[in-house]
């Protein structure tokens, strides 16, 4: 039996693939409309080279395989952002500054996670290489939002997060073990917060709905250290205006350790998890120096459900001479033509029948 | 450095990527009007299932390694078209026949070849699934000649062949050793044919331009048994008009070896090799029993360089407002932000400038 699929891979069929291609030819239209040029990388490179550009366990969880060409070891990728990165600094390194790159690609895992037993995605999105400021961030998040909202998606939520936040604020307010304060931070453990250090307290309170979580971050911010940051998140946001919802959850830092100052998730009605993330990071040059960057990316399958596919197709009965159907084509129609006597319309998933020249709705 | 990639692999960088994503949005769009539906497969399945529907070579060429969920091997696929054949088997066996989906995928082989260095290539085509009739191939020749048009393509000629021929032959012209025959016409060996059975000797000169190859495939055919097939080829072509050129070498059959009656290469101008093909099929069913089928499959790579891509970019100055922007976005435009007061519209590729409102073309 050949129809049983390996866990955390599946089939899409019609009219679910047409429809997650439509969404995804929409995202890209959306980036491309703010100069976001498509790059397309290829699906495996050698290890070494991928697995040095990227995060997050690097390639312990990509499929590798000995080359029979060069005897070196390959990997498909787990991530397509490394590649983006790769590609900016290296066959791009040229191009002035700021670069933006958009992408789309299937990425593959060994393993699924908890929360996403996938295996094989679809991983789109956007990367603005060479500045990470709050006008490139002001960008970024109004390309992911435009991109959501093109995609079909409603009731967008945006959740910001200050990944190096720690790291600001220690030379303000010193801390023994900074990495246990992060860890009890992640785990908005207020006990072994106030345990480590108690000035760090109220950062755990500065989380949730946006205006009164940025107040509160203020409040906390005595010094000013963070008044750039607090400033920079007021005008991102401004740029939004009502089409999002707003959450700031300033300690958060799972899946956001490689972002330096700003880090962002995005979740939409009806998908379970979140459909994407973004941040400002560093991208590492070929002579070993580093530049500022900013992105987001998307995974397809948390949208596919919102699109809507609407199916119209126009039977065409037997010996329906092929210039009918061509005529039909041309004015907009799916054709679908009857190759035998006995084939129906029924049997064919039609809404329509070309009936002495004209579409005639079946069902009517 | 991680600039070198495997030979055989490679980054499509602007513009390109978008052209080449543009065509074959253009191919799926025409495939799409004659009612033929987008499936995704997975690019990873369980070998062994994977490998009992690929034809020519099976897995050894393909990319395998073991699944750490099941323990079993996976292998990447080298082809489209044995998923294709196995959804329309299995969950979409209870689907009326006949079945149309068409399909856009990458693939990976672990050696290219020699006509063809890439080991990652994108694999674009239609199957129709249970029929192989002549109106079935005219079908599929007409979507495969529309799909080539809607890509830009020009100069389409289209390759016939009869892959079956001498089997069909061999009960009124008998031959002691059909596969030595078969050998030498694919060798095109004359000499060879003349020894082994020399009735089978204007085969050969029954090849080149389609109207005078067919007639000399009927003036050889004196026993009438590829009376329906000599029809059959006429009438396919007869439905193409002066769209395309059309030759015909019935005893080609290298690559061919899979197909039934009838099968097909497809060339464009501009490409140094043919961009695809197509045929009739046998699709295995999960209990054993066959049908038949009609395809054909492109590979992307050899229509890219037909597509023309001009590149219009609105330049808006540092600190346009945002919703300045986003109008001219929504009358079509490609904005690109100046994020910092240096920026230009040359470094950024611009062609327009936002001056007063209005988009202004630069250099003019």
């Amino acid at each position: 039996m050949t129809a049983l699929l390996p866990e955390g891979f599946r089939d899409t069929l019609p009219p679910f693939a047409d429809a997650a291609a439509a969404v995804e030819a929409r995202v890209l239209a959306a980036a491309a409309s703010h100069g976001y040029e498509r790059t397309d990388p290829p699906l495996a490179e050698f290890a070494d080279g991928l697995g040095s550009r990227l995060k997050d366990g690097g390639l312990r969880n990509a499929v590798r395989f000995v080359d029979p060409v060069s005897q070196r070891t390959m990997a498909i990728r787990p991530d397509l952002t490394a590649q983006i990165a790769r590609i900016a600094a290296t066959r791009m390194a040229h191009h002035p500054r700021p670069v933006r790159l958009s992408y789309a690609g299937s990425v593959l895992k060994l393993r699924g996670d908890a929360l996403n037993p996938s295996r094989e995605m679809r991983q789109l999105g956007c990367e603005l290489i060479g500045l990470d400021s709050i006008a490139a961030a002001r960008e970024v998040v109004t390309v992911a939002v435009d991109a959501l909202e093109a995609a079909g998606a409603t009731g967008i939520t945006i959740d910001f997060t200050l990944p190096d936040l720690v790291d600001t604020l220690a030379p303000v307010l010193p801390v023994a073990d900074v990495d246990a304060l992060r860890e009890r931070l992640d785990a908005k453990d207020a006990g072994g917060v106030a345990a480590l250090a108690p000035a760090y307290l109220p950062l755990i309170a500065a989380a949730g709905p946006f205006p009164q979580a940025l107040e509160r971050l203020q409040a906390f911010d005595t010094t000013g250290i963070l008044a750039s940051r607090i400033a920079g998140l007021a005008d991102i946001v401004d740029a939004l205006g009502d089409r999002v919802q707003l959450t700031l959850d300033p300690t958060e830092r799972h899946g956001f350790e490689y972002q330096t100052w700003l880090g962002f998730s995005l979740f939409v009605a009806g998908a379970t998890r979140e459909v994407g993330r973004g941040g400002t990071y560093r991208v590492m040059r070929e002579d070993g120096a580093e530049e500022m960057a900013t992105g987001f990316t998307l995974y397809a399958d948390g949208l596919g459900g919102s699109a809507s596919h609407e199916r119209r197709r126009l039977f065409l009965p037997y010996a329906t001479p092929a210039a009918e159907g061509a005529r039909m084509r041309a004015a907009g129609w799916v054709t679908v033509a009857a190759l035998e006597p006995g084939d129906t319309p029924e049997a064919q998933l039609c809404t329509h029948i070309l009936d002495a020249g004209v579409a005639r709705p079946l069902g009517a």
